[in-house]
């Protein structure tokens, strides 16, 4: 019997079912962090976040990440930590699903206020899944 | 140019090449969490964590979490947090690769120490994907 308390989320399922690119769903809240799942296409703003690393994981298709000082690709299963601090730009040539994890507190634009910004509320949309 | 501070990390080929099951590999550190993955197969111990939630991802393979009140099954790019206090045990008939996030600070094995029992020093391994 499952456990009504412990839903299974299928990720892409989640993704898939984004209306909006470059607006990320919460689909797991734990430990004051937040698991999200993004759909991605074309450049996203330059911006950091002061106080918080963030965990990039590429679900399908690719994602470059720019930085001051260069920049990396990765793949679907590919992983990269952008620490507090350092400015970047994501940027997805064609669309690409992600997963992020960060402290919940993460303003994902950072102090950039943009078309892009999403309210923690709007992240939490009606509820994983849906 | 890639950037030599921010590595990319390939999940599969970190889980690939660890040579022992259960034993979690730590592939990042965030924000006080960390990132593993792991071989699973076989039957885990019955533990629980009782100030840290836990993320499951499937990366590969099938894995089943028992809990006191049922069971559920998560396939490849399904997710499931279990949440603090819930006492649980990973099965995998066939062998499973999954992604955990979890506070530094859990043990693994929660206070159960076992021939799994693995320090987080052992969990750092020789640093992601060696």
């Amino acid at each position: 019997m499952p456990d009504p308390l412990l839903p299974v989320i299928s990720l892409a399922e989640v993704a898939g079912g984004l209306a909006e690119l470059w607006s990320p769903r919460i689909v797991a809240e734990l430990n004051g962090q937040a698991v999200k799942v993004a759909r991605l296409q074309g450049e996203f703003v330059w911006h950091d976040h002061r106080d918080e690393d963030e965990f990039f994981l590429v679900l399908r298709g690719r994602l470059r990440l720019d930085f001051e000082t260069g920049s990396v690709t990765l793949e679907a299963g590919q992983s990269c930590v952008v620490p507090r601090g350092v400015r970047h730009r994501p940027v997805a040539a064609e669309e690409c699903w992600v997963l992020l994890f960060e402290p919940l507190s993460t303003a994902h634009t950072g102090d950039v206020v943009t078309p892009f910004t999403r309210s923690l509320a709007d992240q939490r949309g009606g509820g994983p899944g849906r």
